[in-house]
């Protein structure tokens, strides 16, 4: 082994060994069998999500650290959608071919990762390495229901319900649009920007929160935009006929967006209500409420703000006009 | 959406739906949430695999089914060596930029994956779609113990034990080379191993025969050839003090080896046995058993045989001399 990474898969297997712990009650057999042991209570929740250079992140703006850290970030923000709070995961790690990234790579990607899961008390239950084109990262992650054993679905919104976010809207996209823009030293002119794209935080108190309350009734997280993302929320894409499933009359102002969104819409001349309905990735929950039980659950949740009303009429609109139509696409060529 | 692929998200989860079921009594959550909703018993097996293009597979020689058969197969065959059944699965697929690959790539490729799900009642529960700058898989499987409850782990050999393989060791490998020296023709003249490279078949039922059985005291798959799995079995790699665990004397005629494993060795002028030895990919299961119980065993799990027993002496030997040293390593550059 020289000095620049890892140079076997055995000395990867003694790095990840390092950074987390090989065994939990969760998961009482060392990593290195053929499957992991979990202890499992009787539901869970699962979710699978890839995390690729140059389509999710890029090496020339992302600390090995970032990396690690949002690869686990946007899984478990899945798992905070539906209610819930994470218990594992399991990582397929793609490793590029080729001289190592840099001397201290992989032990710093791998700290990111770990330091999130220390939040979490997320146990790393195994996974798979290999060689690969590219540097890419698979997280496999799952959870149990909180205390009352409520989950969090889409769909079953109802006209009249309060749509209320956790989290900032548009924020993530003024940071992605300015480390595009600028790089690396972005992160020193729009810190709140950058961080929120770099290295997200969950909302998994606020996803407990929402589960909590009976009068809250559907939620998910806002990875591809508001745009793109209420549609799904009201249960417009499974509608079997079309204009069956509400639609939603959103009120936004730019008072209510981080104050970093609006500078950055100030300085690139974009309208900062309509860029944070498009923003991608911003890991916002988004839920649905009856309007009876809206100031209990936005007293009693971190963060959240009422947003705008579901209504009977199927269109969106954003303050009394139509709102942008879509979002982020990480599928699209175009 | 043109006649050559799906050309949206959209598209791609709707020819997911076409081949397999969206809900199911384990996950009864259409796809499409944040997460899956999973009915859990109380003990679980994970496993994560990644297979991936031209590190696991040729789109030579491989047929779409072919390859989403093997992606799914090979993480069945962890369950297997946990002496677990299958339960469900979830994918993130990576799709390669351009043009699609042919016009029914994607349906084929699905098809071949939902024919080995439908054999051992799987469930896909979803995952995650993007670009990417290969075609690649990465599946994570789950599972539940047997009737007994009993699961299979690594370690925990004792001297004297006799040493049992389910399956056929050195035929995926005669296929490997087979394939990579005569292309998609050389099925048709060497179709059993070549079969057993391109769609492997998962040992479940004798991974279940195993570990109903008190006297088997340890198993796993040999991924990457019995040389180098089989320390893994006797704990060889976890061993704190070198020469602590147990060692092998392996017992291998090349009548006890495939016809075709035999022919083709033979063909390319290499010693059958040795070859069997390092044979990589072979899926099939090893196991430990107490010599008291080994005929029991043997009778009661389809397709195994004792190929030796678990000395005292650190080492492996093979016929009385030492085994070759190594296997099968993806993650080696060399």
């Amino acid at each position: 082994m020289d000095h620049s990474g890892p140079a076997s898969e055995q000395d990867f297997l003694a790095l990840i060994d390092r950074h987390f712990p090989g065994s939990s009650a969760h998961s009482s057999l060392p990593r290195g069998d053929d499957c992991a042991v979990l202890a499992c209570p009787p539901t869970m929740v699962l979710s699978t999500d890839l995390f690729l250079e140059d389509i999710h992140f890029r090496r020339s703006y992302f600390s090995p650290g970032d990396i690690g850290w949002k690869a686990l970030a946007v899984n478990v923000s899945d798992i905070a959608a539906m209610g819930a709070r994470p218990l594992g995961f399991s990582l397929g790690l793609m490793i590029p071919a080729g001289p190592p990234p840099g001397p201290g790579f992989w032990g710093e990607l791998l700290a990111g990762m770990a330091a999130l899961a220390r939040e979490h008390d997320l146990t790393l239950t195994g996974g798979d390495l290999s060689r690969a084109p590219l540097l890419g990262l698979c997280v496999t992650i799952w959870g149990r229901p909180g205390p009352t054993g409520r989950l969090l679905t889409r769909g079953a919104c109802r006209p009249g319900d309060v749509l209320l976010a956790c989290g900032h809207l548009g924020l993530v996209r003024a940071g992605l649009q300015a480390l595009e823009a600028e790089g690396p030293a972005a992160a020193r002119r729009w810190p709140a920007a950058a961080a929120a794209h770099l290295r997200p935080r969950p909302q998994v108190a606020a996803g407990l929160a929402l589960a909590a309350h009976p009068g809250v009734r559907a939620a998910m997280d806002v990875s591809d935009g508001l745009a793109q993302d209420l549609p799904r929320l009201l249960g417009q894409d499974r509608d079997s006929a079309p204009g069956a499933a509400p639609g939603a009359a959103l009120t936004l102002t730019p008072e209510a967006l981080h104050p970093e969104t609006r500078a950055w819409c100030e300085h690139t001349g974009q309208d900062s209500v309509t860029f944070a309905c498009l923003g991608g990735e911003d890991y916002a929950l988004l839920a649905a409420c009856d309007p009876h039980d809206a100031p209990a659950v936005l007293a009693a949740t971190p963060g959240a703000r009422a947003i705008g009303t579901v209504t009977a009429a199927p269109g969106i609109t954003l303050n009394g006009q139509p709102a942008p139509a879509r979002g982020f696409d990480h599928f699209s060529t175009t």
